[in-house]
């Protein structure tokens, strides 16, 4: 029995072109967790999930809104999103439950990431998030609330926020007892609620982590043999979308470093998930999985996808 | 060291004339938790909490943004607002922490409550939620999501659901397991979301659990020595409003039982505190308190306010 944290990547709950309907998240999650099934019930799981569509709903919302209800901060509009994707996650475990038998019981933890108040990030917000501005509500938004904001061509201007570097899943004690008493924890939703330390206590800061590198966090703070990224590519690729294209198999620590100092990545999507990778096997971890939803089963039992171990 | 369960009501954390943002409702968990400070150190303590601003609050923004963003249902509303709720308590007893010591994590559990797909309340949808709606505005939602609507002279057509009887609170082990542990556990948000059961696992249902019958439940579940509501008057009182107004202090289950046969108390406010502190008592539980948010701790110092004991 191994002890996996295992991401599941926002695309697991909602694509592009679904309908943004709460049946279809479930129906999403269903789809997810089958995949996964076996492993929930052969080894010690924590699943953690990110949340991009759901809060980008919730911020517009808001928004929309903003004349009748008083907005809620980003940071609550995270722990939001927390509520509404465990209960989709929920209730698609608890039908797998029915058909699969599965002996566990789900617990979701609502999930603080402690980040450091002088962290660069703050100085240089450049993760977009929310609704596309036109030129005229962009100037008043930044007038009235101070938004740094960015004009993304032909589409408009979007709010951009810091994303700070995770140093500690607050929660990661209580998910590390949880895992021994044989529950299956839901947790660092988004990436967890960002908070930095302050002389009065842990406070939400209006921030976004990315949730695979908060789940090797996570996955390193409970001792995790293995930590697992679910996404939409079954294996991570060199000169990916070129003639050159190469899959990229089971490697080590060393060997994964070195193509990632030679080689460009996409920043957006699959660079964070290599460097979460990376950080938790460089810190201790086994294994790090990297590939596609419908082979989270077949990368544990057969080292699929993108498998780095450490040296 | 007694193991309490101690309810917060929707005051606690925003009241009628407060501006509804976040801040607003840290302070206003801060004092509710400032009283309480003592019993948390001292006991085993759970923290339940109503969500009436809060989920009025999303039901409402779901409504306006509904052309742009897909409502989501009330039951995941409810979700949500758990974990809203979640970082003001957190944000709120972090700072109380510092200032006071308390060597004890909190931990927030989404919480689910069972209720029977039976339940009379289904079809009988009593409780008002959300906003208010023209007349035009409640024909249209009644013949688009087949909405209860009732008229409330002078301010508009609302929507009304069922409010079920709690029967168990799903995450009640877990919960106990916490308490043992020495964390101060949050859940039943709310009154948890409710679910109900079904051939492919428990589904949520578009309804309000009154969150005091729920917090009675989980008290129960939990083993609970005590059950504190903490609410806006510090006694129940027999004839409220009247000359003959009369504070009921200590008093025997059975006493209290042959109170409530024999006086009318408001529905909509005390009634199901009364009913919830009775139905605890009752399942074995030794003391019930009703009382205003201030006096928490001299209730259970004391036996300050409307205290309730076992025959």
């Amino acid at each position: 029995m191994n002890r996996v944290v295992i991401a599941l990547g926002g695309n697991a709950l909602l694509r592009k072109n679904d309908r943004q309907d709460f049946i279809t998240q479930v129906r999403r999650a269903k789809e997810a967790l089958s995949s996964i099934a076996d492993v929930i019930n052969d080894h010690q799981v924590v699943i953690t999930h990110g949340n991009g569509p759901q809060v980008g709903n919730i911020l517009l919302q808001n928004e929309i809104a903003r004349e009748q209800v008083v907005p809620m901060p980003l940071d609550v509009c995270g722990a939001m999103s927390q509520g509404l994707i465990s209960q989709a996650i929920f209730q698609a475990y608890e039908s797998i439950r029915v058909s699969t038998g599965i002996d566990k019981d789900a617990v979701s933890i609502f999930t603080r990431t402690l980040v450091s108040a002088d962290d660069e990030a703050f100085d240089n917000p450049s993760k977009p998030i929310g609704p596309f501005y036109t030129d005229e509500k962009a100037r008043k938004l930044k007038e009235q609330f101070g938004w740094p904001l960015v004009k993304i061509t032909g589409k408009g201007w979007r709010r951009v926020v810091p994303s700070p570097t995770p140093i500690e899943i607050l929660e990661a004690g209580v998910i590390k007892s949880l895992l021994a008493d044989n529950y299956l924890p839901i947790g660092v939703g988004g990436g967890g609620v960002p908070v930095i330390k302050t002389e009065s206590g842990y406070r939400g800061v209006e921030a976004v982590i990315d949730k695979d590198l908060a789940s090797a966090v996570l996955a390193t703070n409970v001792g995790a043999d293995s930590l697992m990224i679910l996404t939409d590519v079954d294996h991570v690729y060199k000169s990916f979308g070129t003639d050159d294209e190469e899959a990229i198999g089971k490697i080590s620590l060393g060997e994964m470093k070195s193509i990632l100092e030679n080689n460009r990545f996409e920043n957006g999507s699959i660079l964070p998930k290599i460097r979460a990778a990376l950080n938790f096997v460089e810190n201790g971890g086994k294994r790090a999985y990297i590939t596609s939803l419908e082979y989270g089963k077949r990368a544990m039992e057969e080292d699929y996808g993108t498998v780095i171990y450490s040296d």
